[in-house]
């Protein structure tokens, strides 16, 4: 094990939370490329210096803490949602700070720091991960626009000289992110650390019926085409079929219902829904859509309804690398024997770019409540430490 | 019998019709107080005088043509929704005109004919005949605006020195309204002629649930208080429970859906939704909502959310006259033997007011397809004059 020292690594942690701390709880307010972004990411490449690594930022404003010669990668982000939370991000790159500098002391394995830019996708989706890795395609970077109308350029044109060339990816042997859950599932179940199995694929659709608008009064309910019940149906029937396929980490949401013409006293005529489903695995997301299509085909059919499928938007899964997941357990069930689970990931993060490039990793610590994206985030700094203790452990382990 | 003439009957609904003719299909635009309805109500009163009857318009502007003495009152109204048809209302008042017509050239009994002002709610529901009755109190006549924010006495002045005093209720012996179904019943089940039972009463309740609006990837199912699935299963339960309560007549419509924060990857936290259900029975009225209100309480209870309902609006049913609905009924199976039904009105009709004042009844005849306030909405004119022949046979016995 890397002799981390956790001392060291909350105390970063509380320094980088004071840059663009909300004053509400222990929120954080440090949106890409704004002032206080631009003035933790100084601070982080200061921290890197002074551990010994050679700070570097590349072209989109991540900065990255370089080791000599071939390294393991470890990092996050440090940019926040709008109203932040001090753990999403900012914990694994304190983290991988801390491992890199304990290594170096230590004389163990060879560990560089990231903190990639708008992971939180003030202009995308993840969006410095992103363009590293070239899911974002280079050309279309100059165009991307926040919601407020500002374009990147713009936006990143606050960073000045800092910014520097792409930095070349084969030097490093792998990729580990340690996050925070983000959900609900390790802090109601007494777990302490996940080792996520994969970063699930998402795939979502609109579903549209249209039966007969009709007066509430006076249309029988045996003549009715009720788009809203076509709805209700489908869901039930949907919900039931479901079973034989999904596993418990298998999430399915109908999140946005519009019915028209919405009002009290007219059967609906039309409903348009969405139906979003995730999970690890390809061929279950597969099995869910074919699931989907035939069960909706079957409630128009049999309720009289004329049915349209919006176009499917589809994240592939990414799958961790097994090798550095095993580390991962073995770490995990020497730290917090009993306390760890393997899990997905439901939610997006820069390591599901980074799996394109090179093996990659990522560990889970809880989130209090299940709460995230809000100033009151928290976590257990037990956790805090119990985590950055596994990444010790595990690294040493990979690269022993 | 007294013997009408359906020729006469139907050349005068067409030349109602010809007054705000839409120029699409037999559509009609003749709204309350416009100078289309003005017009309308003066060749009404016309042709009431031609026919030996008084012509008197009321402080509504609702015109009756009046027999001597004790009388039957019989009409509907002539205003019409913005984008109307020819016979929601029309049909009625020159069906009347014609009984009463008929009956005084062949010495019957004494027939009165009214159209009611503003039936389709231009500034409330039925204002004419609510006025009339006392359902709307006089001292809030002048309050009333209409959606553009024109005065009920505004629009009315448009009708100068034509309006007279109240008429006094206690010369009419009954209120006999013909109308179109409105609805599908007697098109889809080949019936000609509907006997109203009662005009059902209405009851209409928001029901809130909320749960834990949560990330739709990171929260597993079985840690989720969706609201949606809430309102889901709120339907399912209470589509089963009320199969032991209602009868084929009863209705019920979840109208209205506004989930929060009706967004695709997000677990709906919120759901408000509208239950609005009818039937012409308070009783049965009454144990729906225990139905709806223990359910969704069970609903509430099994899935973690809480609750709230809005506050309950309400219609009372308005039972027709056993007398004139048996006239109705003999009449109806002389003329149609086979092709009537006894069935409620799902919809709001004047008889509902003049149901306070003296003994009422309606007669239905098909919508075809069940359309109505819209341009395409018709009726089989063989339909019509059927329902003609039933009104004639039917005051027949009801006077004689």
């Amino acid at each position: 094990m890397i002799p981390v020292n956790p001392e060291r690594f909350l105390n970063d942690l509380h320094a980088l939370r004071a840059i663009g701390a909300s004053g509400v709880g222990k929120g954080v307010v440090r949106p890409a490329y704004t002032a206080k972004d631009i003035e933790a990411r100084d601070w982080l490449a200061a921290r890197m210096q002074a551990a010994g690594l050679t700070p570097h930022f590349d072209p989109m404003g991540s900065v990255f803490g370089l080791a000599d010669g071939p390294s393991l990668l470890m990092g996050s982000h440090s940019d926040t949602q709008p109203e932040g939370g001090w753990l999403d991000g900012a914990l694994g790159v304190i983290a991988a700070l801390e491992v890199a500098r304990a290594s170096k002391e230590a004389g163990g394995p060879a560990v560089s720091v990231v903190s990639f830019e708008d992971e939180e996708g003030r202009f995308g989706v993840t969006t410095g991960s992103a363009a590293w890795t070239g899911v974002l395609p280079e050309e279309k970077i100059a165009d991307l626009v926040d919601p407020k109308g500002i374009s990147l350029p713009e936006a990143r044109a606050a960073m000045g000289g800092r910014l520097g060339d792409w930095v070349d990816p084969k030097q490093f042997t792998g990729f580990l992110e340690m996050h925070i859950e983000q959900g609900p599932l390790l802090d109601q179940t007494g777990g302490r650390i996940g080792v996520v199995e994969a970063i699930v694929g998402i795939r979502d659709m609109v579903i549209r019926f249209e039966g007969q608008q009709n007066h509430a009064g006076t249309t029988p309910m045996a003549l009715r085409r009720d788009a809203f019940q076509a709805l209700a149906r489908f869901n039930t029937l949907i919900n039931e079929r479901f079973r034989n396929v999904v596993t418990p980490a298998t999430v399915w949401t109908v999140g946005h219902v519009s019915l028209h013409p919405n009002a009290h006293s007219v059967v609906p005529g039309k409903v348009s829904f969405s139906m979003q489903w995730r999970d690890g695995d390809v061929e279950r997301l597969k099995r869910m859509e074919a699931l989907i299509r035939e069960t909706a085909e079957e409630v128009a059919e049999t309720m009289g309804m004329t049915l349209a499928f919006g176009s499917m938007l589809g994240v592939e899964p990414v799958a961790m690398d097994p090798t550095m997941r095993a580390a991962l357990a073995m770490a995990a069930e020497e730290e917090a024997p009993g306390q760890w689970r393997h899990m997905p990931s439901g939610a997006l993060h820069d390591a599901s770019n980074m799996a394109r490039l090179m093996p990659a990793a990522m560990l889970f610590v809880p989130s209090i409540g299940g709460v995230s994206h809000d100033f009151s985030e928290d976590t257990d700094e037990a956790d805090l430490v119990a985590g950055l203790n596994v990444l010790a452990r595990a690294v040493a382990r990979m690269q022993g």
